[in-house]
């Protein structure tokens, strides 16, 4: 980056857009922001919405270096980074990557937020189309410090690794995912232990409410400190993750073995019989979540872990 | 539990009897415990050991209060719970449950550290089945605060209920397991995720360091707070789960049908050739494990939660 105040572009300002703008503003001190929505009541909205963003942060200096677009061209004329949250539909991705890139300067950097659309589909009008890589948060962005760095086979190593640096120098945690791949990674491993949760709720082993105490006094906790093939391979002593396999590899293949097994026989696919029952628990237990205790004891989890 | 001191016998003394022992000395001050185990030199890998797991406490009370049995009947003849996690051998428990029962006083609490073996397997010489009770620990159980409660279809009731109550009054996090299932709750959870993370890195789609980084920065700390299904219930808004299931049910199912053909594809099942190239990639990324500076990170981490 230069030493001159980063020019970010926000361009869709939900609840991804504005987190990710607060995130800019706060870990970013010297940068701008600019917002890009068609929403009528965009400024009512985010000044009534990000304050609640802008914790243990000087609120009036954030503020001061957001402004709003009227179109692509303004929204990204001097940007050097363009971050796209807008719908997660191919035809809106496909028509405003070369609007952006033909206002952009020649050297910004243009991110898409997307869960799902792959930069090689988003790209395919583009002129370069070596300048876009996909950057997936973990919700809430300005809490969780995973990107997914998603490249497609067209984005450079330049962008790349100018895309890491930048997320590196906000204190983040962005990790290259070398290929892309339905639902990226992070969201791929959340799903499947959903699907075995899911799979055991729905034949009575345990309820949702249990099942939800087991991971935060198990594998929570020990995947927020170190990850699955980390932790199996402590699991193993000095021969590590071969000898835990070693040991351990018949019982891992009986569980595999019977989850899909009973996968199978629930029907444990989205909109089948176990699903209103399972939503039904989760309602009862938690009524409205409460987002902002969570957020607070994240970032404990967080600080807890890098001390 | 009596006012008396509570007299706890464990039965086998590896890395999970050990760690129990510390987590009973330290966390129920007035305890006693005495270990049972064949291996010849006992007494010197218990002082060489223990010591070890006795962090932050008055280890000189703690081994006051320890002692060793000559036999089974010795070792639980006068106590009222009686842990066992001998070898993880079928005619094991069968034939050394019948002799506890034998020698214990008739209201001892039995209960077994297996993590596959159920109870209504272990049970079948007894002549009062009700009598036995899986607790389950998240190695290691000194820090993990993970117990799941894994009732057989003869347990008591009340013996489930003694057994929670001392479990909390420990500070611990003791979980009913309903129905007794192939490799009870936290495994199953934790595999299915293991394989999917294997099947990921088999694909070339990120490697073992970054799949745990991914893990770590995202889910980890996510699921230390809130379980899956509290996480995503939160994910939904104010329609819960089930708004979140009608809003992104079409990805998560896109994303199970990508897995099952991924898994299916590269025969990710113990002992293929995937699982070579992850351990070698386990063993380059993190050499020897060290367990302690992981401990001591899970300890602060949980203590942010509660915080």
């Amino acid at each position: 980056m230069s030493t001159k105040p980063t020019k970010i572009a926000i361009i869709g300002s939900g609840t991804i857009g504005l987190s990710f703008a607060a995130l800019h503003l706060t870990k970013n001190p010297s940068c701008k922001v600019m917002i890009l929505d068609s929403r009528p009541d965009l400024q009512e909205y985010v000044s009534q919405n990000l304050p609640g963003y802008l914790i243990d942060t000087d609120q009036i200096s954030c503020i001061e270096r957001l402004s709003f677009a009227r179109d692509v061209e303004e929204a990204v004329r001097e940007a050097d980074i363009v971050q796209e949250q807008g719908p997660e539909d191919v035809n809106f991705k496909t028509g405003i990557w070369p609007e952006i890139e033909k206002h952009a300067p020649a050297d910004a950097l243009f991110w898409s937020s997307t869960s799902g659309i792959p930069a090689s589909e988003q790209s395919q009008n583009m002129v370069d189309r070596s300048r876009l890589v996909v950057c997936h948060p973990y919700n809430p962005p300005l809490v969780m410090p995973l990107l997914e760095i998603v490249r497609s086979p067209e984005t450079s190593d330049e962008i790349v690794e100018r895309t890491l640096k930048y997320w590196r120098a906000l204190g983040r945690t962005p990790v290259v995912v070398k290929k892309e791949c339905v639902g990226f990674v992070a969201n791929r491993l959340a799903f499947a232990l959903l699907r075995e949760a899911s799979s055991l709720v729905s034949q009575g082993i345990v309820d949702v409410h249990d099942l939800d105490d087991i991971v935060c006094s198990s594998m929570g906790p020990r995947w927020a400190v170190a990850g699955p093939f980390k932790a199996y391979h402590a699991g193993g002593g000095e021969g590590g993750l071969k000898s835990f396999m070693d040991k351990i590899g018949g019982t891992v293949q009986k569980c595999w073995d019977a989850s899909d097994e009973d996968v199978r026989r629930g029907n444990i696919n989205v909109g089948e019989a176990w699903q209103e029952d399972i939503c039904k628990q989760a309602s009862e237990a938690y009524g409205v979540a409460d987002t902002a205790e969570r957020d607070r004891k994240t970032r404990k989890v967080l600080e807890a872990v890098q001390s």
